[in-house]
């Protein structure tokens, strides 16, 4: 069985119009089968919120809501409570403190049991608070601004259901492009990723020439941006006190809805081409008409001249005359 | 005769404290010498900001502060106007409104007279909507935010001293992130530069291995953000009404004071080491000593462990013992 996909929401995502994001995690839990399990853990509100996303998913089709609400890390060791996650087909971690998150699941039987309905295949997903804990390195704290500045923000660790990368939410809202640049330049080995609201990053297995790549697809109204400084020139190690800091040669993928990027390679996946359908049927004809007088100039039985005439005569016979006193096509 | 240096501020300079910027481009300017000519037609108050920069420009000891100050088109074919940048050694253009800025220069014998200054080696500095216009194209209008989306932004000519290139200011401070990132995706041949305030980017002619390459060197406060698209994958040209833009492989350096990137190659230059005298000392020693153990190997006279001994001598000779009853150095 492969891992189950990731759904990294940036937050504020759409409850009440589209609701793409939380169609589509519903659809992935099971849908009229899926029993999901709401760990709202992050939030200050606790209940009012399980409270929403229950009504959410039951009014999509789930069959069955349980909340999973530790409030301690006494509580996420409760033999009882991780029971509970045994036979759910989808998780969900609402928003909020991640490091309250953090700091009550990690390390815990209840934090190894999300891990281990990962590795069954259960789709996770997480908003917010809940889609930081998700990556191997955690945002903690930090401010604003788009130039990335030493000490501006700081990291804890992770779930790691999404190894080698920081996540950061929010991303275009709050604007978090300096601090997700100053993570990735004090670490390079991380992919850094920046989720906007409304908008999710679907992670999920992919078999590339008979191997598995984690392929991330965009889902929702905005984008996800990546930064992958594998070969960044930094001077993150020596900036001092809040100092702009060096990155030089990262690399940027701003990706929206539709948008694929296999994680992996860390490349992006050609999308479909999108034809204009009254374009290819224009080639389609020109080029049957190239090969036509191709032919006949091989053949040398003609002057070009006599070629264009001939050329113009037979699309004559193939579509009506629009105007023109003496045949002649417009 | 090079061509003059640019000097690329991104907006409220520091003019009361250490005015590092201020104090680079009078001396630029000839210092003491300096004859500077100032231009705050993108400003709505004209008189007042030229009392202000001809007030600093003084106090950094320059010799003379004119101001040019066309308010319509006409004004910029004024001969009178126009001749007396002849003798200017340094131009600066103060912030406002960069379209009024362009409408108004823009293609007169006065920008004319700026590009031909600039030709001749004089230094031509702008803040804000003065160094906007600086570019060859530039930016018009447009709203904050971190993610790229269709429509968030225009692009009128600027005056193009800096060719195939965008400028945007106020780029941290305003969250200006996203609309360079659409400019640049929409038209791949320009490099999109990004300054804080408080911060320049210089711009110079500097020879490579006999070749006239354009330099940036950072100056000020804050950072100098750098796109270059020449790589990226997008869907900037079929993209829908405000959409996020696909903007996939472009290359991010974010450049703080005192980094240098060669605009010719697109590649940072190699900032000077620092070193730590302590370590070089340390290391210099160490790797006398192992020269010294491999010779004595090669010469094959005594065992490892002898070897060894003689060289725990020959530091106790060198450097006085610091403790231990047997005359082991710690």
């Amino acid at each position: 069985m492969p891992k189950g996909p990731l759904m990294i929401i940036g937050g504020a995502e759409d409850k009440l119009r589209r609701r793409s994001i939380l169609k589509e995690f519903v659809a992935a839990a099971g849908g009229a089968d899926a029993r999901i399990a709401v760990i709202p853990t992050a939030s200050s509100l606790g209940i009012e919120v399980v409270q929403v996303y229950d009504a959410l998913f039951r009014r999509e089709g789930a069959a069955d809501v349980i909340a999973i609400r530790p409030e301690s890390r006494e509580d996420a060791h409760d033999e009882a409570l991780v029971k509970t996650l045994a036979d759910a087909t989808g998780i969900f971690m609402t928003g909020g403190n991640q490091l309250k998150l953090s700091a009550i699941i990690g390390g815990t039987p209840l934090g190894e049991a999300i891990i281990a309905a990962h590795e069954r295949g259960v789709v996770v997903a997480g908003t917010s608070a809940g889609a930081s804990i998700q990556s191997s390195h955690m945002v903690a704290f930090g401010g604003p601004g788009a130039t990335a500045k030493q000490r501006m923000t700081q990291v804890a660790a992770g779930l790691g259901l999404l190894q080698s990368s920081v996540i950061d939410q929010h991303f275009d809202q709050r604007n978090r492009y300096g601090r997700l640049l100053m993570i990735v330049a004090q670490s390079p080995q991380l992919l850094g990723l920046g989720v906007d609201e409304d908008t999710a990053a679907v992670v999920e297995r992919r078999d590339v020439d008979g191997e598995e790549h984690e392929v991330l697809r965009v889902v929702g109204r905005g984008a996800v941006t990546i930064f992958d400084p594998a070969r960044i020139t930094t001077d993150a190690f020596e900036a001092k006190r809040s100092a702009p800091i060096l990155a030089s040669g990262v690399v940027l993928h701003a990706l929206p809805a539709g948008a694929t990027f296999d994680l992996t390679t860390r490349t992006l996946v050609a999308p479909d081409q999108r034809v204009d359908l009254e374009e290819a049927a224009e080639i389609a004809e020109a080029s049957h008409d190239l090969r036509q007088m191709a032919r006949d100039i091989a053949a040398a039985d003609a002057s070009p001249t006599a070629l264009r005439r001939r050329l113009a005569r037979a699309r004559r016979q193939s579509t009506p005359p629009t105007h023109g006193p003496d045949g002649v096509t417009s």
